[in-house]
């Protein structure tokens, strides 16, 4: 059984590419530029319609949405503890994940692309300032969940599919502003996981730099 | 274990109701009026800090996020058959719950509470007008899923998650000045899923009409 992941630097696909290296798994990883327009290929689009990363191709059979993603591979290897296996830790971890995927990811969307939300130049200036300040309260909340996790890591003991994604989303907060070290449990969390030999791996792959923050000049 | 359930009417706490009845479990239902701000009582808050609805207590422990509370109740009536059990059956399923939950249910909210996203109301306007475009390609999207489902139900033999939620994103739809009857497939699915004797208790105690659209007058 062959897995390919399409992924794009920092985007959210680090979080299966890190699950995937996590779970030792033998995979292919697929760059695709994503400001050389490659989602808009044809050959891209007959893997997933929709034109986004990351799309886990498992065998023949193409599989897009990082938590469908992410729930795959932790049926694929239950061993790697991507999510903790039962009960109610496993409940928390994803209702942990799925607030990260439908509120704090889709908020940052809003900073970066606010031309997705409206075609008006100063209506989209007003959605990226609304969604900042939304950001940073969001962040300011994921930075409760960490200082109150019940583990070494975000879903307890094991490093997993919740860590990959804090460390993305406070990676992103860098490129809207907000330095990371404001937020100290989760960039003590980002700075340990991306450290973990595996998730280095990801790292050099997606050639990332964990700190973007640029402190604007005044 | 009790089991109670705090949803509100035509909410997407729709999903996880239909889902307790269809899965046969013992559970009282607690409703929220909305309108009358009881997702904000200091009672509620206690439960779910972030007010909103639904959220499943089992036992002593609230557990919020739709997609959560369903994967929850999967793995507590594994014989419902709320998801496929496992294998790309499985995946299918969770990808297109997840593209519900993070890409058709938030463009509806920017149609619905466009104040949610920017303060300004000439931005509003926009961002709701933008957002109602969008959400008429999404509904299409969901009709071409519903026509290409691999049973008779949104994901195979047995009705489930997806139904419930394709009822729900059809229905708001009418809200929107969309015309469900312009989605044939998806409304005859909504319909039969609607008259399921499980589902017909959850639209009868939450007073639901199923088709909420009205002409506009010209």
């Amino acid at each position: 059984m062959s897995l390919k992941l399409y992924y794009a630097p920092g985007a959210c696909s680090f979080v299966p590419h890190a699950a995937l290296e996590l779970a030792g798994a033998a995979f292919e990883p697929v760059l695709i530029k994503l400001h050389k327009g490659e989602q808009r290929t044809p050959a891209f689009l007959a893997l997933n319609p929709r034109g986004q990363v990351p799309v886990l191709v498992d065998g023949e059979a193409p599989v897009t949405q990082i938590v469908a993603i992410c729930l795959h591979l932790d049926a694929m290897f239950p061993q790697a503890g991507l999510l903790p296996a039962q009960g109610m830790a496993r409940t928390r971890a994803l209702e942990t994940l799925m607030w990260m995927n439908n509120t704090v990811h889709p908020t940052f969307t809003h900073v970066f692309m606010p031309a997705k939300f409206t075609d008006d130049p100063a209506a989209q200036a007003s959605v990226k300032a609304h969604a900042l300040g939304r950001y940073r309260e969001l962040l300011q909340e994921l930075e409760g969940l960490v200082a109150a996790r019940p583990g070494a890591w975000l879903a307890g003991a094991q490093p997993g599919v919740l860590d990959a994604y804090a460390l993305t989303l406070l990676r992103w907060g860098g490129f809207a502003g907000i330095d990371p070290t404001t937020l100290p449990q989760t960039w003590a969390l980002a700075q340990a996981f991306a450290a973990l030999p595996a998730v280095a791996r990801v790292i050099e792959r997606e050639r990332l730099q964990l700190n973007v923050y640029k402190p604007t000049v005044a």
